[in-house]
């Protein structure tokens, strides 16, 4: 049994996370601030008596320092992770995920926890040059705030890995799919076809080539790697090996609804500032530990559409 | 005329600058907290009707807006500069890199101030696996948290540029030297040797590699390229062809100063946690624009001695 620690244990990864850990018998520390956190994603989680809560702010540092004694593990998950509003708030990608992350990593250090996972995002690549991108690819360019936060959060943990003798494994996920999943496509077309099934905006052309992985193939890698660690600082891909057009999977919600909206598309390669038209991740060096995706892209889709279905009240959690 | 405003005014490079735009003819708005900048730096320009001084810290969102307003460019210099340091003060490099670099982006906004140029440095390339190193290296690695915090300032910048229409230009230095140089190996070697000539203790094994560029060169090539700028966003490595190895700047310095110390190695290939042993950029990019130094290593090392042995204040100023 080990103790982990999870941030952001009510989202839609933490708390997949979270109750993935209870289930294999070890003891987790969840924290969260509820901010876009859910708590009925721990109605199973607080019956155990494995779990702790923590409802507090990353940026309180001195709270954060207490909530962590007694970990081994941290996983770091809680984020800003709309990419698409940065410039409409410039300071919370910022503190929400670099210096929420250089928290994170000094509340470690004051407990002794040296293990850490961390979310980054294949965002960091900017407008990759090589696709599929591996994660060494070229020197990246951010292109979003949320981007350049989570970078920046990379690189304090290499850095506290180096100076500290830390170790760790850096995620870098194509968007997530599956239960419990509150933001991005799926969420939004969901809600608009809902309110109107005749019409669909769509941000861009819907050529936007994206990649997308499902939560419990996520918490199967995470899991993995933090389990190996061949080194003292890691970087993993995750992703499936393979990419869809955002016209695909319109095209599969609305089969999955029975509507046949008209499109209506804002324009453009890009969905919004500083979006990216192409996100294809190089995920050799995950598979080399033995992790291979379960689901399909499509499959992954179809899931988020039932789990939305089955659970509308999310669309009045997070308005 | 252009008015130019220019963070970090009294520190050494920042005040080389400030006279040299002074001495084109423009106008120069000035920014420092006095942390670690000299007033002495700053007789000359302080004489001029076309220099303002700001005495303020970035930290300060409020006052940097209120100082910022009439600028047409800026070049955002100051910084915590010590990279040696980094995990005695965890906090230092995260506010007054990382986070500085924020408020200067935001008060640019605030003013409508679109145009950078950014003191980055070699140490975002962490160990680079390709040398000499050019600026699309390999998604670097951090090993310090100078590095850490200076990649986090470029990736801000560069979403600045992709988010709000900013142009800016990143300049990856080696280490700058020349006359009003307040830190560095040459610094700490001449106080060392002159409270005691006879041993001279080595941070490392001394075969460290390293490249210099004197300061005047440093200028030429940021105004070079602030005055191009052919990109929204561009990155310029900035040092000369060649590098020395730490071994063969104590020989200069000692031969200026007619001093033979035993020299004592606290051994290993690093001088400290998160050296890099081997720092050599390829300036291919910025010579490309017609740029080229003036000034060899040793000039520039001898350079430095000199301006110490004719300036031993600046020892009592910065202790």
């Amino acid at each position: 049994m080990t103790q982990y620690i999870v941030t952001g244990c009510a989202g839609f990864i933490g708390s997949t996370l979270v109750d993935r850990l209870l289930a294999n018998g070890h003891g987790v520390i969840g924290v969260d601030n509820f901010s876009t956190g859910q708590r009925r994603f721990l109605e199973n989680a607080l019956t155990s008596d494995h779990f702790k809560l923590f409802e507090l702010d990353l940026l309180d540092l001195d709270a954060l320092k207490g909530a962590f004694q007694g970990g081994e593990i941290v996983v770091h998950l809680a984020a800003n992770a709309d990419v698409r509003f940065g410039t409409q708030h410039t300071r919370r990608d910022l503190e929400q995920n670099t210096i929420a992350t250089y928290n994170v990593l000094e509340a470690m250090r004051a407990n002794g926890v040296r293990q850490l996972g961390f979310s980054s995002t294949g965002s960091v690549y900017g407008e990759a040059k090589v696709i599929p991108t591996p994660e060494d690819a070229p020197f990246p360019i951010q292109t979003s705030l949320y981007g350049a936060s989570k970078a920046a959060g990379e690189g304090l943990i290499s850095a506290y890995c180096e100076g500290f003798g830390f170790r760790a494994c850096v995620f870098r996920f194509v968007s997530i799919l599956g239960e419990r999943y509150t933001h991005g496509h799926v969420f939004d077309f969901y809600r608009s076809l809902r309110d109107n099934p005749n019409e669909l905006p769509v941000l861009g052309n819907g050529q936007q080539r994206k990649s997308y992985l499902h939560v419990q193939d996520c918490v199967d890698a995470i899991l993995l790697a933090l389990d190996r660690m061949p080194e003292k600082y890691n970087i993993y891909n995750l992703g499936v090996d393979s990419y869809c057009q955002v016209n695909d999977s319109i095209g599969w919600i609305c089969e999955a609804l029975g509507v046949t909206p008209k499109l209506v598309y804002s324009g453009g390669e890009r969905g919004w500032i500083g979006d990216n038209p192409f996100i294809f991740l190089d995920t050799a060096r995950i598979r080399a530990l033995g992790w291979t995706p379960k689901l399909s892209i499509k499959q992954g889709v179809l899931a988020t559409v039932k789990f939305l279905q089955n659970n509308e009240w999310v669309y009045g959690a997070r308005a």
